[in-house]
């Protein structure tokens, strides 16, 4: 059977396709965005990650034969005209979304779907799954990157990942943050991220000494040789016997690469084994640390003087463990209505789940000396000030008052053109294109929101009109609710 | 290119297979068992899922052309005649597991593989990814079962699961533990697990107002209306449209099906829908409740007098939010020396990680009469006294004097035959049976092993040579410590 990713969706896509085929009004033109609410990990920024992933799903989306057999046996009994309109299915439509890599924040788009109501509705639990996780991991990644500084970073987590896509995409995007490896052979082949790997405590237990065992690796792998060192005793054992293989090594010519600490305290353990080195005349043999590390704990073990060169980072980075998804969200944001494009709005007994309506763009306003960026400028779509280089009134959309102007500045449009009418028009760049331009993206802000705890908040800011726009499709929704219940009481 | 699954894997098992096939040490006979250290969620039992996916990682590996072409351009500079060894693949050895669906424990064997260590090696990445996600997910669904005991339950997580597979195979593990259907149409066609779906604020907000989007809804799938009613005000919009789209269902002989709520306080909500709905006559409209819904949530809501016959859940079952990962593990017990399989062990200055040597079996130990687990009793799989009905010493591994006799009992091995030389001699069962089998396994425990907060710990006891053999392998290398140490001395 081929199982196409069409139908990686929810149920209720198909049934609301469904429901408006029948009623006729699947060629509705609607406008989706999606977005997230809270920064993850309460970190300062989110690493935009996902594109790639979103983009391999639009090409090949298309209903198989058999997928069409299956949606023929739901008990929702579908016609089978609806049926055949999904044979034919090609999403026609536009998507703009922000560049992999991207520093991005809460309540701006990030995505944005334009198309009839039948195709923008279809996509929208593929899209949300791919970028979700790969976001998250990438933010994830980018944390450990900042603590980590200039030590080298190796993406081990596959294992415990959430299933193999997981290990894979996440593999991609520790890269895009800034790893600079993975364990993971199938990411290293479909991406071309360089792949690391030393030995299991399996190895050393397959041998009747360490130190055959060892030496056994280092015959076979001479110009690769990083020793796992705490299979038994790491201090008395695994590095006296590293040693002894550095110097066999050096008596042909070869190096000792590194020894590896998996167990134990890394901070004590890797301090003594540096001694140890050093003694031995081994300055440039590297320690890599690995068990369970997130940015928490190396920040701490560096604090404590902890000699390592190289981390090997697993379950905490490829679950995102201290908070495993990302609420992104994909909301109706305009649609059809006599042939005009008008917005809409949902409203919610939660305010920050209101959304804000209209086609929406966003600009990133960058101060055109220090090349730092000032704010996050979210418009309407059909607004044209940032364009024209017209005078910006920034506003915290929650406290208004606080205000400031700026004239002087430089902008750029962060939704970029992915799909034109179904085309897609995005050169797609490479990976190491992404992670280059994900260093530019760190550099464009200033430290303290990038800081791992309590960062000052970036602003993102909306637009006067978008804004109004807002308040204004709120107050009309209050006075017709009024008007409904006195219409209600006068019953 | 052919993506198969045979690069699903960390750099390091290549490498060790690579230095195995140098050392001509790659045909060593190993047995492998992949066993867990800790319940997760505080659980008292966790419910062993992935087999069925092994099954079919197993089926297809085979390195493809483009695996063997990315292979010969790794920095390793692999031997070409080692390419060809893997061209050539194939998997000869045995493979033993727990059926799915079963209630397993902490350091108990649950997979055994047993063969070449070339080909031993190369498996443990993808059957604990495998093992890891699938187990933990179904133990999670598993203690959302417990608290919604006979409602409804439907997993509602894609577009935040960790990726695709993790909400294709999260849909399964969840279906395996009890729950009723899935909202992910390609879980339902691989698998045939029921798929639900109703429709999101999207739809409502694609009408002028909510009665007529309610309408349009009713009118396309009139035999399955299920309607949002939170899109603007729950009890004074949606529930009262809700109300008179089913007056206008039943007078073509129609029924409403249900309502869904999914922001706001959902006891009290709750309460209410059920009131007004039951003042209309309609009492067998169902509630729907949604919205980062796990065991806590349900079982506080069900305690404040929730009405809620149905529950979506989502994020916080498919990401396993409060514990991500399973920290199972894949170690090395026995191994050939010259032509004997001998146990071994691995040492670890953390006692929990000193692994348990010799190649092992395990029994779930039931009393016969009242039909419920008493223990499961890991002994050497060379031992026969379980099979031959011998009288049992059951003692806690940790603490030995605790102690019981067991004399009257019946028996089940828990690790099955999966892979006989390489051959599948498994007949896998269906879905629907692994299902059932998990709910038999529930009944076979007490209670106690079963709620949700501090459970009774459910026994997992090793035979005296089990144990002894551990102990004596403890003592031998504390010995062979001690030894080194006075030749150090000495030197």
């Amino acid at each position: 059977m081929n199982h196409s990713m069409a139908l990686h969706t929810d149920k209720y896509q198909i049934n609301m396709m469904y429901a408006h085929w029948k009623n006729d009004t699947h060629n509705q033109h609607t406008v989706f965005e999606a977005f997230f609410r809270k920064m993850p990990f309460g970190n300062g920024y989110a690493v935009f990650a996902g594109l790639e992933r979103i983009i391999e799903y639009m090409e090949q989306l298309r209903f198989t034969d058999d997928d069409i057999a299956y949606l023929g046996e739901q008990e929702e009994q579908y016609d089978a005209a609806f049926l055949e309109e999904l044979r034919n299915f090609r999403f026609n439509g536009h998507i703009d979304a922000v560049k992999e890599g991207t520093l991005v924040f809460a309540n701006e788009p990030l995505v944005r779907v334009e198309g009839r109501v039948f195709e923008t509705q279809l996509i929208e639990t593929a899209l949300l799954n791919f970028m979700n996780f790969q976001t998250l991991i990438a933010t994830k990644a980018s944390r450990i990157k900042r603590v980590a500084k200039h030590d080298i970073l190796m993406e081990f987590g596959t294992r415990r990942a959430q299933e193999a896509d997981a290990s894979l995409w996440g593999a991609r995007a520790a890269y895009i943050a800034g790893f600079h490896a993975t364990s993971n052979m199938l990411a290293g082949k479909r991406f071309s991220i360089p792949t690391k790997g030393t030995h299991a405590h399996a190895w050393v237990q397959s041998f009747t000494s360490e130190h055959q065992a060892f030496e056994s690796f280092a015959k076979a792998l001479p110009d690769h040789v990083t020793l796992l060192v705490d299979t038994y005793d790491t201090l008395h054992s695994g590095i006296p016997n590293a040693i002894q293989i550095a110097k066999q090594l050096s008596e042909k010519g070869k190096k000792l690469q590194g020894i590896r600490l998996d167990s134990g305290d890394l901070a004590y353990l890797s301090i003594e084994a540096r001694k140890m080195l050093d003694e031995a005349g081994l300055y440039d043999v590297r320690i890599v640390a690995s068990n369970d590390l997130d940015e928490y704990t190396i920040a701490d073990l560096k604090e404590q003087g902890a000699r390592v060169d190289s981390w090997g980072v697993g379950t905490q980075l490829i679950t995102a463990a201290d908070q495993p998804s990302l609420g992104g969200v994909y909301k109706l944001v305009a649609r059809e209505i006599n042939g005009r494009l008008e917005p809409t709005i949902k409203i919610s007994a939660n305010p920050e789940k209101v959304t804000a309506p209209g086609k929406k763009d966003v600009y990133r306003i960058i101060h055109p000396k220090k090349q730092k960026a000032i704010a996050d400028y979210v418009c309407l779509a059909s607004e044209s000030d940032v364009e024209r280089k017209q005078k910006l009134k920034l506003f915290d959309p929650l406290h208004p008052y606080i205000h400031k102007y700026v004239d002087q500045y430089e902008a750029e449009k962060l939704l970029k053109p992915i799909y034109r009418s179904g085309q897609l028009v995005y050169d797609r760049p490479l990976l190491e294109e992404i992670r280059a331009y994900h260093e530019q993206q760190i550099n464009l802000f200033w430290p303290e929101h990038l800081r791992k705890k309590n960062p000052e908040p970036f602003h993102v800011d909306y637009s006067t009109k978008a804004w109004q726009l807002k308040r204004d499709m709120i107050e009309m929704y209050v006075q017709e609710k009024e008007k409904l219940r006195l219409m209600r009481q006068e019953e």
